[in-house]
């Protein structure tokens, strides 16, 4: 071992101890008679001290040729020190150094190894073993470990075993676009690379193994949207002879675990709201509700006047910002613009101002008396002193547009705050979306997912208000898990795929075994899934992932530090029986 | 929750307690006035009784309706059973069931749902999920899922963290085989599968991250011998600031943690042979040291008289079998037989009977007079009742049939008892092998293993003399990890790569960014890999790991459940610009 102690663990109970330090050299100040060095590793930094009238003149002499991120090996004695530092553990003591062994050299880093660093995202990525050096990056990965240990350990405990499902499986057009693999051993054929191991873990269940987990990569191949990695990580559950009701609960008890031992803070039960009440009531599936303003529909209260705008629209619909009487003319014109950039897609937007003393101040006083206003007022539990925002047009459009100006309000006024943890569940998801593109419904969670029994009826007739057994945890305004109740057996899996717009054939071809697996006696089962990688970073306090993957893709799936993917030789092309095209 | 309680936990202290039970029929026994099922799930087997006299006709008439493996719901009070069986923890009650609801039919499975199935491993495999409700195949995916746990723990509590590497990496020509994955985003471009994290939890450690650790699935696109897979399983581990010795002993006390936590067996601490010792001694690099059999080198008492067999032999080499003086010429015939065949590849075996009287009876007795037969005795530690088997030839073809018979013996003599664990290191292995095919030296272990500081001359005047700091855990006549400690300055890094014949803009090219790593202060470091599915194969006591990897592939790289891999069509192709050849 080149070391007897770490870096971080040395205090005033260790004076006069000789010990054995190495690590990187974070800085040094040289005095001239006086040369201290901040000795870093993974557990902290220790001033070490050389010093002209104590040290040897030849370690004294070397240690004035340290460089930023030289990695040394040290010995000597703790010492107190005189000026002492309350912020560091190792803040008491100092090492002053009696042997000094280069272990290795160190040309200037291109950026600086500091918790706020000089570098720019690109050069870190390309430098990534560097960046992981900085505390906001290591700690990320080291925080990351303990929570999917916690995880581990709590699904253990309540007798979920972890499987390890195949990586190499079978390419399916449904949902999105798979990463292949072209099969050398079986000429013209690929694998692909799993989006999910949901039919493995279905095939769990039909097997008896009753409680799965697996903390498992995940791959697809999508045009890269901003903090999306081609390659992340689920924490995949299912569970046999379960309902609905007992998958929340096990899982809300993960969260609450997690957020309990992890960040020492108790969580009430978590809030249901159905998909629906999520909708009219915050425009978004995944509702922020660390902050209130929710939606105030306004049709009755807003239609009954000469306001052409609002009495064409589908919807009228508002929300409360709170203590925002008092935004000046431009603060709101600024707003206005927000909601009009294309992102949102507003035409317009009325606003009321609930002045202190009771009385309404709104752009559309020309149509609306008090009475009126006071209504909206009501309607969106406006307070005096706060600004309602009211949005109007296409029911959908209008929520969307409402919901991101209600969370750009929320950000501007201070309430996103990642100290505060507001989870929720979103249940009674609809079974089926219509895609306008393809003309025909698509399984908003996948095709495995049970339909409401009540519900089933309205296949025929009305799919798009079939109701799904399917469930999403929400934290702080991010899906950070969903799963559903599965069909479990033949006959409606077989019915699932033909409304999903498979010929027998294909759901064959495709899914074959899975339908195969339900005749030989499948149990009633469900599950849920949660991305580690969001997961980690909004316990974390974090909105963007990136520095809780260690080894993270650009937005173009390229790993700029080693420079993958890259081309591969004609020998091996021809292996594999491809060409490039 | 379908189920109050599991078909394992109920026993008499549950006696007149009402009860749901939800499982699979495993059978069924139908007395006419009276009939039995037994229920099974995951953890154990509960019976149920229906019986004409006290349950409802109804529930009474649906039991008789129940098939092999259906899936049901039984509601019913917990009696003392008449016949008790003492095998089963729940063998002192049954259940008088009240309801019977069949959840899910099943048609009749291809194979039995037993301990010993009339399954062949074919239709195993196709029907995996069947397979899996089998308590053998069952309780090898739980066992794997303990030992899993039990490693992270232990690192965890180490401080070794878990980082997660990335899957999509790059292709590179040293070594085994890549598996490809083209990228849709990169025209021409491929991403590789990992054949294990080496260069990033190099990079790990240069990024300060000290100990690492990873469960992580490996893949290479070999041809499949027997009892491998494409993709498999590593505990993959590295440490900062360490030498050899300090790798050695957290592994040994990993594994010996494991050997006790899992099988309740203390071990010593591991002997450690130098790679030398072990081919000298057991003609192998993973010798099983369960049983003795040491390898006695002969050539000096044997090449002195007038046997040209033995005179014109490199190596005349022998082992004395235990109490094997009494097999009959027949015997003695069949194992000369053995070691001809060609996957052995002797020319022929002399043979020495150790007589009860002291004296010696051997196949040679015309060349060999008794003091030279006691002089073999003592080289083969041979005793009275023993029989030595003596081969001759070039030294490493004789030795490595020597230790096949040696295995062979063992395993006829009943001395490779599955529930005996004798661990041990090798070390000092050679940094390079002569591969006859490319006329050139390949890394032994991987091209960023060190070489022994004191060989390091020897790389220029002969290779493959030169030793590195290599080393295997071998567990029972299987390597189980391996490892080394790694080079960790450019300078020696770019010697190796030249040395194993890559030019500068090759080994640049593949690995430039770990080379420019090591620029930036790379500690010393090095690590090891367990290999998971053997080391929790040889654990359950098993020989063959494919009932400890939940979904396996067969010899041909196919999974025969779900039928991968597979065609995929030609937009998908076009997509990822390349072609079928």
């Amino acid at each position: 071992m080149y070391r007897s102690h770490n870096c971080g663990e040395l205090n005033a109970s260790h004076i006069n101890t000789e010990v054995t330090l190495a690590g990187w050299v974070q800085k040094s100040r040289d005095k001239g008679f006086m040369n201290w060095v901040d000795l870093r590793d993974r557990y902290g930094i220790t001033q070490l001290i050389f010093d002209e009238s104590r040290s040897e003149k030849s370690v004294f002499e070397k240690a004035k040729t340290l460089g930023r991120e030289f990695v040394i090996q040290v010995k000597g004695t703790v010492i107190e020190r005189e000026a002492k530092n309350k912020n560091i553990p190792t803040g008491e003591i100092e090492i002053l150094v009696t042997e000094l062994t280069v272990l290795n050299q160190a040309i200037t880093p291109p950026f600086t190894i500091e918790d706020e660093t000089d570098g720019g995202e690109d050069i870190r990525m390309k430098y990534r073993y560097l960046d992981i050096r900085r505390n906001p990056v290591k700690n990320s990965l080291l925080f990351r470990h303990k929570v999917a240990m916690e995880v581990r350990k709590y699904l253990s405990d309540l007798d979920f075993c972890e499987v390890e499902t195949p990586y190499l499986i079978k390419s399916t057009p449904e949902g999105a676009r798979d990463f292949v693999v072209p099969s050398r051993m079986n000429e013209g054929q690929f694998y692909a690379l799993p989006q999910s191991p949901q039919t493995f873990k279905q095939l769990l269940m039909v097997g008896g193994m009753d409680k799965y987990f697996q903390i498992v990569k995940c791959f697809r191949d999508e045009d890269l949207r901003a903090d999306r990695q081609p390659e992340f990580t689920q924490i995949d559950c299912e569970m046999a002879f379960v309902e609905q009701e007992d998958i929340l609960n096990i899982f809300e008890g993960l969260t609450r675990h997690l957020l309990l031992e992890i960040k020492g803070i108790e969580v009430d039960k978590f809030p249901r709201i159905t998909y629906d009440y999520a909708m009219k009531t915050y425009g978004n599936d995944k509702p922020d509700i660390r902050f209130d303003m929710k939606f105030g529909e306004l049709n009755e209260v807003a239609q009954h006047k000469e306001f052409p705008v609002f009495n064409a629209a589908e919807l009228v619909v508002g929300i409360a910002a709170p203590g925002c009487a008092s935004y000046t003319r431009k603060e709101i014109d600024a707003l206005i613009d927000w909601v009009k950039r294309p992102q949102v897609g507003a035409s317009g937007m009325v606003y009321v101002k609930c002045e202190a003393n009771g009385t309404y101040k709104s752009s559309v006083d020309k149509f609306y008396d008090q009475e009126d206003l006071a209504n909206w007022a009501k309607a969106t539990d406006a307070k005096e002193g706060d600004m309602i925002f009211v949005l109007s047009g296409p029911a959908n459009k209008t929520r969307a547009a409402l919901s991101a100006l209600r969370m750009e309000l929320a950000t501007r006024l201070g309430l996103r705050n990642p100290a505060v943890f507001a989870p929720l569940w979103v249940v009674d998801f609809p079974l089926l979306e219509f895609d306008e593109e393809s003309g025909r419904y698509h399984a908003m969670h996948h095709p495995f997912t049970s339909p409401k029994p009540e519900d089933m009826a309205l296949l025929e007739t009305d799919p798009g208000k079939v109701r799904a057994n399917a469930y999403d945890m929400v934290l702080n305004g991010n899906e950070i898990g969903g799963g559903s109740i599965r069909i479990h057996d033949k006959a409606t899996q077989a019915l699932m795929f033909k409304y999903l717009g498979f010929t027998e054939e294909e759901a064959k071809a495709q899914f074959g075994f899975l339908m195969d697996a339900f005749q030989y006696g499948a149990p009633p089962h469900g599950g849920l899934a949660f991305g580690l990688d969001r997961l980690v970073a909004i316990l974390g306090g974090q909105e963007t992932i990136r520095d809780f993957i260690a080894f993270p893709k650009n937005n173009s799936g390229r790993d700029v530090m080693i420079d993958a993917p890259s081309m591969i030789d004609e020998k091996q092309l021809n292996e594999l029986h491809i060409q490039l095209k």
